[in-house]
């Protein structure tokens, strides 16, 4: 069971957004059985909108394209479809009392006849309910192949998903097994872990595919298997990744596909009833962000504080300006006062400390772009380390969100 | 000019990770003259390379494909291209002695066989030196098509196509120009714009194209022209900008391609001698990490505090029990204390102050999830309001944070 993505937009092309419809549409489909063949993204314009469809058609048994289905002019989806299904728009009173309903509701403006338009759709397909927004999405059903047209709003798109699609689809076709299991391992390489798993790779059967996914100092091996028994393959998986365990029980640090890091630090805390505070200077609000992002962070996190000036750390946190000036601000002892007192002003179990120089240039720290100091205190104490994470700024933060991470989960994972 | 993108790997069809290396090399090549005509990602099939390849060739004049150049097992490229250009793979000297001192300065397992197989490239192409990494880029040209392979792992293939492809692609072709410039208006939606410009936009000349691009409260309006001369493209569109801008003061908040939202705010609060300060709670650390984000925030930005947990508010940022009592933690008069406490305790000439319900749930606040209240405070006072965002957790606080980011940029733009 194979499907083709087609996402239709010049942004896409020229770069103005990223295509996060894809992937999150593309995990759904895997989720139920139904592999991704290809995603493409062409312009609005019908003759391409035209070709990829018939080359979907072809390769694949589901086809899904989102965006065009605005109201102005740029947004010619509609008429596209039309065109491929020798169809014409017509209204659909269903959509237009929705359309109705909406702008009677919740928006300022007064209805028009622009947005009217958003109810004429092709006479042959069936609209599929979008609560969010005024565009329908489309469901064509012909010679055995499924074409779906969804609009481009993220998460209009995803209600669409979520409610319509995804149970049609089940219900439409007969559909295999698909399972992946991601394994997470910190402080190895990809080459030198695939040297050590040689044989163990080897040895994997024919229907099970492993993949090396490195990224920020931690690298991700994923194991997919596709078969007609879903008990079956996720045993054939699960066996697999008992005898690879032993192999590298030193680097393992979890199964992704159940649980990010963030999420793992989270249930546990909340399990064992810790507390977490954060005093961050170079990373500057996104280790917060990172547990805050996930519903349920106030189970466990009280708070933080984004000392970015160096006059933030001494009168806020009362990091001590001796120690600021012995050491410099981009030190393993600022680093440390700083967790040591987020820890006390919080009143929380563990603290986590960031200090450093992000880049690009050295700016008025002495610290070489690249390094950072990490602390962490706990009622055991207070620990530290300097670390020197390369010159590109985005990197630079990302690599010290996760080194933070990792200490926390080795620390609470023991007790 | 036409380029194909190619991404090659299973995890973007699985919808593992997000395709962010199209959008970068989209954009870099626009900024040369040079359109995407498609961006394809394939799995990690020899077969369906073969075919994107073959496809591109026909379609465009320039293929750029990224990823499977790892030395694991999983990654085919070099191997594919070897069976498309029917070459041979042969060691290349360079590239080895960059690999091995690569391993000898910067890791710390010794070099092994399949590092050293990196250097291993298809006879007929030219190497192009990565710098960050092991895998080579590599270019081929034949029949006047121009196909370059280079690794997926986004810094290197940034620094490569910086460095690398953009100034050889510059030398190969003669190009037309093409130019974006995309306005950015906020507090109207798009239907109503589009009513509103509707004259204006049908007057359009042909070579200039207008596209809506809505988001989280915002919308942008790009317009694109290509042409043969520079200078004369970006004219047209600028005398479209001219009499566009008139019918859409009112909504109106500045250039996109030139700034974003807060690198505007970042100029302007540097160039004004002006400090920001932040006290967060539903946001949870996503303000200060827009701003410190981009390089030079300290030049401005103090820092904020995020105070999560409602006894942080009382007893780190002395938010008085009291007003959460007769008020509760989400309301005005809190977020209002939020901002002036904050505004004292950084000493800065501005705070914003963030505390609402960003769901899913309720939780412990009495608000409805969407309700979030602002307050900002300066010299002249506070100001705050409250505001309903939806029920959707991720867009709850994205548009916490362009409400607060938009109310900044009004404020310091008077000054």
């Amino acid at each position: 069971m194979q499907a083709t993505l087609i996402t239709i937009g010049d942004e896409i092309l020229i770069g103005q957004i990223l295509d996060t419809n894809s992937a999150y549409i593309a995990q759904k489909l895997n989720e139920i059985g139904i592999e991704v063949h290809e995603i493409i993204s062409v312009h609005d314009s019908e003759k391409h909108i035209l070709d990829a469809l018939e080359k979907a058609k072809a390769n694949s048994d589901i086809t899904i394209t989102t965006g065009g289905l605005g109201p102005t002019k740029d947004d010619i989806t509609k008429q596209t479809f039309c065109r491929f299904f020798d169809d014409t728009l017509t209204l659909n009173e269903e959509v237009l009392a929705h359309v109705e309903h909406l702008f009677a509701n919740y928006v300022d403006t007064p209805i028009s006849e622009m947005n009217r338009r958003q109810a004429w759709i092709p006479a042959s397909c069936e609209a599929l309910f979008n609560r969010f927004g005024t565009a329908p999405g489309m469901w064509f059903d012909r010679n055995g192949h499924v074409t779906i047209s969804l609009p481009g709003v993220p998460y209009e798109m995803k209600a669409l998903v979520e409610n319509e699609v995804l149970p049609k689809l089940q219900k439409r076709f007969q559909r295999p097994f698909i399972y992946h299991k991601t394994i997470l391992t910190i402080g190895l390489g990809e080459s030198a872990i695939a040297e050590r798993i040689e044989k163990w790779e080897d040895a994997l059967p024919a229907h099970i595919k492993l993949a090396y996914l490195p990224n920020l100092g931690k690298v991700r091996l994923r194991l997919s298997a596709k078969g007609l028994h879903g008990n079956e393959i996720e045993e054939d998986v699960n066996r697999q990744i008992d005898t690879l365990l032993p192999l590298i029980a030193d680097i393992f640090a979890g199964f992704e596909d159940q649980e990010s890091l963030e999420v793992r630090i989270a249930r546990l805390m909340c399990e064992k009833n810790l507390t977490l505070s954060l005093a961050e200077s170079c990373t500057g609000g996104q280790l917060a962000t990172s547990f805050t992002k996930h519903p349920g962070a106030s189970g466990f996190f009280k708070g933080g504080l984004v000392t970015y000036a160096t006059s933030a750390k001494t009168e806020i946190l009362g990091v001590s300006a001796q120690t600021i000036e012995n050491f410099s601000v981009v030190s393993k002892e600022v680093a440390q006062e700083m967790a040591v007192n987020a820890r006390a002003l919080f009143a929380t179990d563990f603290a986590i400390s960031t200090t450093g120089n992000a880049g690009p240039t050295k700016g008025d720290s002495d610290a070489e772009v690249g390094t950072v100091c990490i602390a962490m205190a706990s009622k055991a104490g207070v620990v530290s380390a300097k670390f020197s994470f390369g010159k590109n700024r985005e990197r630079v933060v990302g690599k010290a969100v996760n080194k933070a991470l990792e200490w926390l989960l080795k620390e609470i994972s023991k007790k």
